[in-house]
């Protein structure tokens, strides 16, 4: 199937030099995985910086937050023997896991979604607190009943796990803590309650029976969650046979709410694909990919930070057109159009 | 430290042999991990009970709970390469993660405490739908306001969970789906609210980053969780090196809520350990077991279906003394008591 996606002849839209490090002594290595979101007659970006120091020789530099808020460097000499460097993105360490970059989330906005600045006044969201403490990511942003919701992931030494927190203005924050213990990410809030409750699409992985599969979640108050169903698994012989997670918020559209998701298979190329479900009963699948809708082949998805990647957590919808804005090799930041239409007739409904 | 547990002389009080299959053509291989409750003036097991088929020659034959709720066997042939079972209690096959049992649950009742029957008209407990396919496990029962939660380990290829049914009479109980998503188990609810809000432990897992740590969750009704913090991790150098996970409901002391827990190291022996939490606020720990209160030592604890394990998830407290009720071995159900002074004596409080 041909790939669905009509890429912006600006991409890369951001690069890690568009934006200046958080603190001195930092460098910006990634700037990736925007949430999207309306505001004020713009079209806003919270995207992920991921951070790093100047590199010292023989010595591996990891970023923490630390109890006081600050940034720390731990030191591991690079020639350890209980030193595990294997992924660009995370490193073992006397068997513990740390994280290589720290990752805090920048507000930029544009007036045709396509250049974007950082306006003055909105302060960057940090991590805060142990849970926090080696950064926060890939920040969803629902908008339901004049307020905006952040899930994003936090990280730290207890685990891989789900933040919220609200706001109306951009500037004032409530944070309501974890709403998805470890191992979670991947969160979006839909837009609308559904027969009174909020639902949300979220990401666990099982140690062992399961997998990394998405699962569908319910809520009185946005705030605390139960009824977990199983909802969309890896298939074998497709190309998101490794892992699924959710995107952005579901689209409501008149055949049922559609979600693009990302896929990737054992060979850690992630794609984008489509899911619909029922619009009463979002349990329901409706419809998946069996193709995938856009694949990574741009030389800014195919070579970065870690290539083979498009990864989206937010958009645009007007009308027909879903502009997506997706992380590209984890190192760019992107968009694409795609028509309602067109992905509804490639899932055949 | 000596072991401060005061075994009864009548260990084990039950075996695989004092319960009948549950169908023709099954046989009881554990009897195990009893959640524990006082109704109509008994003292109440409910207890795990591991089942799987005789054996057939060059198979492995693993049960599960089909769609219309019939046990049926999946067959795999035990010279299969792709099948790898070294643990007595999961075979990977294809890729894909069995378990060797199918466990339900059985409600028995004692007058005494010590000598326990299968009560008529009292239904047994089986896995229901997709997320128990593959069993129930390990109930806690919490009796708050009028009503017993039961949560428990809900098993299937879709991970391992925490689902939670409500009951009155222990004849009729509403399912509540799963509560906590993959990989989560060893939940205990508190049998008092604090501040208007209920309070559980529970142990998710984490893939990277993170451990085997207990978790607090809080709900505003019981059935919906948020506000996740991890209060008690693993410790390098102790006799919980490598995991832990909550017992029964915490007790309420002068002191603070005091908890029995599990705690295994790295040779999977499991031991009896306590933990107290402050009274307003259980995300705060007071203090914790520098050295076991129980260590797996008897036969019956060293020896059986998974050995070197003493497992606790029931108990009874009347007055100083708790009686807890716990799985030696994965086989056998046995009883002991510990006086509280002695065990709040024990954590220097």
């Amino acid at each position: 199937m041909a790939d669905l996606a009509k890429r912006f002849p600006e991409n890369p839209l951001l690069r890690p030099a568009h934006v200046h490090p958080s603190t001195a002594g930092m460098q910006v290595i990634c700037l990736l995985n925007p949430g999207v979101f309306r505001f004020e007659g713009k079209i806003w970006l919270i995207v992920r910086v991921a951070e790093n120091t100047a590199a010292k020789e023989g010595m591996i530099l990891v970023p923490i937050i630390d109890e006081e808020g600050k940034t720390s460097i731990i030191e591991i000499p690079d020639k350890h023997p209980e030193l595990i460097n294997t992924d660009a993105r995370v490193v073992r360490f006397q068997g513990l896991d740390y994280l290589t970059t720290l990752s805090h989330l920048r507000l930029l906005c544009s007036d045709d979604g396509i250049k974007f600045y950082e306006p003055e006044g909105y302060a960057p969201l940090f991590g805060r607190g142990m849970l926090e403490a080696f950064g926060i990511e890939d920040c969803r942003v629902t908008f339901l009943e004049g307020k905006y919701y952040l899930t994003y992931t936090a990280v730290s030494s207890n685990g891989v796990t789900v933040g919220l927190r609200t706001t109306t203005d951009w500037k004032t924050f409530e944070s309501h803590g974890v709403i998805f213990p470890p191992h979670n990410k991947d969160c979006a809030i839909f837009e609308e309650k559904i027969n009174g409750m909020y639902y949300a699409l979220h990401r666990p992985s099982s140690v062992d029976l399961g997998g990394n599969f998405i699962w569908l979640a319910q809520s009185p108050d946005g705030l605390h969650w139960g009824n977990h169903k199983c909802i969309i698994k890896t298939r074998k012989d497709h190309w998101d046979n490794a892992r699924v997670g959710a995107g952005a918020a579901p689209i409501k559209t008149d055949r049922g709410w559609l979600e693009i998701y990302h896929g990737a298979n054992y060979k850690h190329q992630y794609c984008l694909g489509a899911v619909l479900m029922d619009l009463n009963d979002p349990s329901k699948i409706i419809a998946r990919s069996n193709e995938p809708l856009m694949v990574p082949t741009e030389t800014y998805e195919t070579s970065g930070f870690f290539g083979n990647v498009v990864f989206t957590n937010g958009h645009i919808v007007d009308g027909d057109t879903i502009t997506i804005y997706y992380g590209a090799a984890d190192e760019f930041v992107c968009a694409a159009k795609f028509s309602i239409a067109e992905i509804l007739k490639s899932l055949n409904v």
